[in-house]
């Protein structure tokens, strides 16, 4: 046990490549940043092939959908996280997102919280497997993404 | 809701930044690097303030540890999905995957698997609280995590 947590942590955790304990406690802002970008990637990566059968570019398949769904839902109550302050486009470059995320910050935390709940009631209609139901739903959803990316990421 | 499917569906998964609908059912290797990167970096992201903790580096939080944990394993769960074949070294640049992976399949699956099940378990002794439990179980997920990246990722 021992050396699991002494030796094995220290060298563990730095050696793998992950964040380091300290910057754990205290993110650069690059990192947070990294970090959101990473959760918006998931979220792309799974919404997109809802959106394909929803479109009928792609069959229906009601276990794929409830599996995207419930990974969306997930990724968005992961995503405020990425938002810390100091991590706006006046410290970190290659990032997308506008000043006014902090600087309205009601409306943003208003904007991200009517994307949580699309998700998370897209993810209990996906259960259901009802291919109309899912698609109501999914457009719901879809437009709390544009909602948000309007106002408050760089086109 | 014809406007939402039609329309706004297209225009939007397009405006929102997502993949497109094509893109997501034959995504380019590319992406799905991208989006293996971006699984690993939340991996990361979670793992590193446990590990913090159980350093005794940031004060011990049961809660935190239990949600942390909790994402982990979600991710365990999706990071398969990123390693579809042809998306090694040999195709993309920018990649830490070694080509193993691909010619060792079987060994990089029961190394995914135990990291999977580790990480399943380290979700469920956080959410007991018991921080010499969680210890122990954050040793065996870290060691999972450094099995597999020894062999299947470069330095």
């Amino acid at each position: 046990m021992k050396k699991l947590l002494g030796i094995g942590l220290a060298s563990g955790l730095l050696g793998l490549g992950l964040l380091t304990a300290a910057q754990a406690a205290n993110p650069k802002p690059e990192d947070v940043v990294k970090y959101r970008q990473s959760v918006y990637t998931m979220i792309g990566w799974n919404f997109a092939p809802i959106g394909a059968m929803m479109k009928g570019e792609a069959p229906f398949d009601a276990a794929a959908v409830a599996r995207h769904a419930d990974y969306v839902k997930m990724l968005s109550t992961a995503a405020p996280e990425g938002f810390a302050k100091g991590t706006g486009p006046d410290v970190v470059k290659n990032t997308e997102a506008k000043p006014e995320i902090w600087t309205k910050s009601g409306e943003f935390d208003t904007k991200m919280k009517n994307f949580q709940q699309e998700a998370a009631s897209l993810a209990e209609v996906a259960r259901g497997g009802d291919e109309k139901a899912i698609k109501a739903q999914f457009g719901k959803t879809a437009e709390t993404c544009k909602a948000c990316h309007k106002e408050f990421r760089k086109d």
